[in-house]
């Protein structure tokens, strides 16, 4: 099988991660993960949510949301205020995104405040989700960094990096890193997230009218590990700019 | 460790599943899984969703829906409809379910109907979802085999059956089927929709404030397969009365 | 005239009350009418509405939540919650139900609690609302029980009990307690709230594109009360149980 | 007990009813109940709703809204449209409204038309809904004779007069026409819809943590044939000014 | 041109303001320009918004609402509510008015309240802003001497009168106060905005697929100055009633 | 008085129009004015809305959407779909951005299409919806370029360009462009929309809790006359591309 843009089966895109591309947040990252851009921006609001109040839960909190821009697909998606509710892809992805953040940092280690992570599709070409969660842990170690600067932050709340990938079986292949064709295409549907560290923090296994074997299971995990390696790297660009 | 209520860590809790709990469905059953209950219903409307016309898919649709009754937990549940929209995890939870079930279903061998899966929480202990998917399973081919005598059925749609399990990862050890009082304390939650082939259909870890190993994963596997020959098994009931 | 069930005019349903039938609150009762089945749900939150507490009202406070599972119809019936808003007959019975209930509560010997009562009905086969009320009459009385042996209550607040029945003309007949075939073909509908002293609590006589005279208002109150000795008597059932 | 304004138990308040406040509407009546003022409006659109036509109705159809202007109280009331949603009273008292008016309209008479009945409180001093349906009978009317005139109408679908008036019960003596005080104050609340036959469409007893006798029931249904006959009596005087 | 109603382009229709038209807010007022008639009311509620509050800010508040009932045009107009939110049109309209008034009013002269405008349309003929703004001035001067007498006011907080008128451009003709017939032919629709001592609060023109040049906007500004010098000869009636 | 950023009062801030920001859309322009940067899409719907239909309009149609993401300020906005329905800043502007453009497009030049105009504004520092309109007519003219090549379009529909500028009384002195710490302290704030040709298409000048005199207004007038001229100019280097 040859892949639609030439790629190997265990390929990622080009992928790169510009800092500060937003004016007021504390930090911004614009995630790319080939034409996929994501912009992942992270502001501070100074009080936590009622339910962590009233169950004396001690720190703070990160909440998540995720949108496309209208002109992020072909054909132009609808608004979803235009509906007047976030649709049920939406909501389970920035619930996706908050779990796998919450996941490397320490919420008892932060000050009585609320991160948000603003997750914005500019451009999707297949794996937004994965380029969000990648953005947006970058942006948030970002953030933090600078909220310690500011003392805001006392301690360092970040247990270490995490990122996120996206696998599939198309034709009996497994391959890395799904643009939108092949996705569309594909028989299943894998994302993983994983710490630096290699441990696992999430992974969505889904067959759309299709099942998978174990072998296939361990096929596609392998392959994700393996782009996600890469992704790793790819966020040594920041540092090496001094930003992380 | 001790589990609550005794069982050994690869034990599932009572599983049973009672046919044709409501009048007026074409099929109904109550999933029980321990104090879990869920009344899963099949209903039929002779049409499909306007983006199948639009991109003229041939066959049928099936679609979920999943609430839980304000009485099913403790506290009380405020209902969705007094907030005006579905929760996100609400929504995310009936988009697994209608998956889940079209994994096993081949649309095109529907006639121009939807099926409408709905899951009702009665009593909320844990593996909701996982009841969910079992009992709609059973109810849906308790309804093709109606369907097919109506007549409203041509050709036999489903491919095999379709069940689901949680297991998870509390105090370093890989449990089996969790009750609500250890799902709120384990670190890693995971639930597996698999069919009676042994092929899987959706795989979902997730470690909220927590991250977990490969083998971790493995291990929690084992056991979700263990659980889920038993629900197969117990399926077999319905079958013995003559109703599968 | 022959009635579809062969019953004479002035015979009720068979009807029973099911204590328990859920989990988690404090009270339930399944209450049947024939093929109709409400679960009606007690439960309880430590705080009154907040008009309550500026008009400074002393006591608690009751409020009623009404629904339909989808698959309690056939058709399957839409969920309110998919447009977003209960329907303006859901509306009219849930606010039916709770001033039923006050009726017979003196809200002045509640603690600052509110009683939440849920009725979600099962099966619809005509007089829904009857069997929530008188359903949730019983639920309300085990709970109080209840609430009292565990200190909650130190008063006994109810006067007496309620219970409802729906009574309409066919074919210038007037008849008890209608089955929704019935019901859809009445000229006149009326539903009739009674304490067990025997004083009324609401009289709703509706003609939908038709009218009525006293006389056949009469009669069918003279029916009406007939019934509901029955639903009175078939409490005791529970009674006999040493539930209330 | 002497009344708020010294009326008797059986006097109703000054009525009158001006016809075509508006400039747009086909007809629109102004019913004035005491100092209670209810601005009804009458429609027409070139369809009927899409159940009549699936079900294959003849004819057409009727439908009533309800709402108060914000002044109309005090303390100001809010808009329902700032809340997204209309009130449980609200949309109570507009299915009665509707309820009411197609007992008197034979609707296989109409052609394939909607009416619209909008019912607007300028000034609520109690017994608004009373109010909103004799104004609209009588704006109904108005509005047919145009229509007949017109030509849209080829047949009179009216079939008598209708009107409605508030009675209850307050210290044990029942009265007839409440105002908003004694509204507040009253243990029963009732309203009788009846035509001009002396039939009634719809009857309504209601107690707020309270209940009544059949005998009060009866009082009360004896004062409001009363009233009800003012109310026909003050509608002749459209009718002396060759409107109806 | 022959306008529509033969006035000639500079001409006013009739303007007259009555003022407590409805019993309950402290001061109403019924403003027309020719057939166009609206309501404008002004109710008190002890609080100002949270925003406010949090910033500190001194004084008081207005906030303005604007609706038109469904009968005040031909076709009927849906309700708002219906579809659970307020148009876009209605938004801006609700903000001119809000604005408009606060730019003759001095916040900080008032004591902790909000004044709530309230704009319903009875009829509508073109201009409804515009009639809104100057029947809602009126009464918020009514009020204010209301509230001033009541005490609840220790300072008189308005600077001057405002209202407002419409001007346009017809077939190359500027013309003044247009009827719904011009306004929906014009190519250009102007709203002017002013003080009683000639100074602007709001000046809006608009092409709709058209544009205009500066001399036309110079038109129309003389012709609009014209009309809102009769508009406010046309409130020294209710002046002269000692009501001002 | 001196500036913020140290501009005289009629100097615009930096501006440029970057082409093509995004894949998808037809055309797609990012605007910035200073630190205000938004972008704007162009996409194509094959269909016009029911209204023009049903009227028999000939041709095609133009909407405009405009929507902040949430890090464009500081603090940090909430989205406006989290509150279910857009607010009443964004449906005024978004109403203004389709006028604007509407007035510079012969709709019945066009085939039976929709043309949807997406504005977000990625950073707000002021004049965001003059940003909008500026950037939006430049990637219409690109699209309509792009659309003429395909066949899309077989006429010219852009009678000429349209650009907008902001310009405000801050501390008595009339002042171009305004930044966001200019706009919260003016006292007067006008946007003026203006074609190539010198001609006007929107005109809206606006006092929060002030008023101005017509020498202002003219003052304001030739400021913005000024700054359009040096928006029209920046949009030659598109042209200079080749791209316009």
């Amino acid at each position: 099988m040859m892949r639609a843009d030439k790629r190997s089966n265990d390929e990622m895109r080009p992928i790169s991660f510009q800092a500060d591309f937003q004016l007021h947040p504390i930090a911004s990252v614009m995630a790319s993960f080939g034409a996929t851009r994501v912009l992942c921006a992270i502001s501070i609001s100074e009080s936590v949510p009622r339910w962590r109040k009233e169950q004396q839960l001690p720190g703070g909190w990160l909440t998540a949301e995720y949108q496309m821009l209208p002109g992020a697909t072909s054909p132009r998606g609808e608004r979803e205020v235009s509906r007047g509710k976030i649709s049920g892809r939406s909501a389970e992805i920035q619930r996706l995104i908050g779990r796998s953040l919450r996941a490397v940092l320490e919420l008892s280690k932060l000050p009585e405040i609320t991160i948000h992570v603003d997750c914005d599709v500019i451009d999707a070409d297949g794996g937004t989700r994965c380029a969000a969660i990648s953005g947006a842990g970058l942006a948030l170690e970002l953030a933090c960094k600078r909220l310690q600067k500011q003392g805001v932050l006392s301690q360092w709340p970040l247990r270490q990096r995490v990122a996120a990938v996206s696998v599939g079986m198309l034709q009996d292949e497994a391959i890395l890193d799904l643009c939108y064709e092949e996705d569309a295409a594909a028989a299943v549907d894998m994302n993983v997230v994983m710490c630096s560290s290699g441990r696992l923090v999430e992974v969505q296994a889904s067959g759309e009218e299709a099942s998978f074997s174990e072998e296939e299971l361990a096929k596609m995990m392998g392959l994700a590990k393996k782009g996600l390696r890469q992704i790793f790297d790819a966020s040594e660009e920041l540092l090496a700019k001094g930003l992380l």
